[in-house]
């Protein structure tokens, strides 16, 4: 493996989107639940969620369909993987594959931290349909 | 959208893969260029790449297929996509839609960053491969 045909300029297809930059701080906050903030960031084919969890906050067991990456950015929290739990800390990464039950809690401190959806989760795409709709009726309503 | 449909327990489908924790410590660095290490921890539909760049080093402008998602996480990089170029520091995100020409260097500042690959980026897949190949051969030649 060279360097020449990792950093290779030869393009076998066309851009599928225009690339752009994001300020994570610029993106509003969703809270599906208390302590809890969503910042997502949507490429086309995977989905970066930027979170953050207040002290003693929990994002309960469940299970989802799409593939889970998660990384640890600031403080900790304690990440389940189907029975295994774990401190984890910046430095660490957690892979979760499909349908793999797993959940985390903080204890007395904050921690940020970015879960990488691949394909985008459904139920943040949809969120964000509903408060453009949402949005888009209040423009449209007469004030 | 409500916590009890994001955070639901009723899988639809079956585990593809174990979870696991990693260290991103723990993994072998791999040195494509001279001051660019890079770390990688593969998913089943998703490949992150932890890498850290030496001050005045450069990943040259190229292309790929893979759709790319580049999250700071210290110092700072000057990060080109098509002709923009800005300064990336911890809570700057760059998404680069397939085929879209990028490229980054420091100046005086090392920095670390994770690139996020969907689907895993083929030349660092052949190159574990062709690692792992090479670690086998020489576990079987005599010593």
């Amino acid at each position: 493996m060279s360097a020449n045909s990792h950093f290779t300029t030869e393009a076998a297809g066309t851009p599928t989107a225009k690339g752009r930059f994001v300020q994570v701080s610029t993106v509003p906050p969703v809270e599906f639940l208390p302590g809890l903030e969503f910042r997502p960031v949507l490429g086309e084919k995977t989905l970066t969620n930027f979170v953050r969890f207040a002290p003693y906050t929990e994002a309960p067991m469940h299970v989802h369909e799409e593939e889970q990456i998660v990384v640890v950015l600031d403080g900790e929290f304690d990440f389940e993987i189907n029975g295994d739990v774990r401190t984890m800390r910046p430095g660490d990464v957690a892979v979760v594959p499909s349908w793999v039950p797993h959940g985390a809690r903080t204890k007395e401190t904050n921690c940020y931290e970015v879960d990488v959806f691949t394909p985008p989760r459904r139920t943040l795409l949809e969120h964000a349909a509903a408060t453009a709709a949402a949005q888009e009726s209040a423009e449209q309503s007469p004030s």
